[in-house]
């Protein structure tokens, strides 16, 4: 018996790099590049915090380090790089994301599990017209993703055992650590998240509750 | 500028007291007097937490302790128990408060800022339709109303300035913490929260920057 679905988001629930694109056209010569090179530095961003190298920072805060860091010096004024970095709260869904969702919460709680900021997040549900329920963020826990303490975070606060959890997301490694902690997971397929040439999480390499192509398809199998 | 409304939630958007005593008709005796003793125990059991009597414990488990010390011994088994706690899961939104909601959804972000357990306002919510963006609760801050580290937390995931935040509660009492904390302030009057001989919070008694009797009156005043 599931009693809640919490979702990734970057990736699974939208597509960041088409968005990305689309928003830094008027801004750098090489869109693609740029949104490319933007998030190879997520990671190493989070593991600073991780190791404690750099004191808790919200993911607004991580991307706005990491964009002054790409732009350098060329003459951009605060408000732009503000304007820049708050693309990541305009992010579109895939095309099956709010109709798959929507279908979804009717029967299950339906939440965010993202390593996005709580602002980040809500912004993005009422601009793309996702509707969670509620907003779970590592930043609640003060812990990124994969950190156990953010699936142990949002399974105490909905109050349910772990295994009544489905974690929901389009990146094995997130599952695997979902599982770990005891909640279910679910693969969504998102083959072209990382462009044309993707080589990674092309599909569910390990043994999930289920793998799909997309959230509709994640509302068939679980009877939505 | 209003970015966001926070709403108070027990008497505010939901009539608690008509909830409770329905649901526990099959129960007690008297089932108006068990709710207002019940109630009554609400403050005292945040005291506790608060002076470090008690440890942390969310308002499911202190609505838990205080009814086990008003059942006492008599013949109740767990499961009984459990299913009048969550009574507090079920509880009815006063009748203006969906399609207040909902209008002033349409043009502000609008979030609980609640002494309930996060489970306790997702059930809530939906079991009642209420339409939030997200669930702030004392449960993220360890804290509960009104203790400024309730406020000055929400503030904070919000990433806007205080004054861009607006409190909203039936309770004058919440309202000031919130403006002492910067936050903007509507009262919305409900006479009957406490049954009909209610005495306190009949009006605004401090000067909030509105006062309504409604939460389709607040979307009016909002201009939604």
């Amino acid at each position: 018996m599931v009693a809640a679905l919490v979702f990734d988001v970057f990736g699974t629930v939208v597509d960041w790099r088409g968005s990305l694109i689309r928003e830094l056209k008027n801004f750098v010569p090489d869109p693609a590049a740029f949104a490319d090179r933007w998030r190879g530095e997520y990671k190493p961003s989070m593991d600073r915090v991780r190791s404690g190298a750099l004191p808790w920072t919200n993911l607004d805060g991580l991307h706005r380090e990491s964009l002054d860091r790409l732009l350098g010096n060329t003459q951009r004024d605060e408000a732009t790089r503000d304007h820049i970095v708050r693309a990541w709260h305009r992010l579109s869904p895939w095309p099956d994301s709010v109709a798959g969702l929507t279908r979804l919460k009717k029967r299950y709680i339906i939440a965010t599990l993202s390593n996005g900021n709580v602002a980040l997040l809500v912004n993005m549900a009422k601009n793309a017209g996702l509707p969670w329920d509620t907003i779970f963020s590592a930043e609640l826990f003060r812990h990124y993703k994969p950190d156990p303490e953010v699936y142990r975070g949002a399974v105490a606060l909905l109050g349910v055992p772990a295994d009544q959890v489905m974690m929901v997301a389009a990146h094995n490694s997130d599952l695997v650590a979902a599982q770990r902690e005891g909640l279910r997971a679910a693969f969504v397929a998102r083959p072209t998240e990382h462009g044309p040439g993707q080589k990674t999480d092309l599909r569910a390499e390990h043994a999930f509750d289920y793998a799909v192509t997309s959230m509709e398809g994640l509302a068939e199998k679980l009877g939505c």
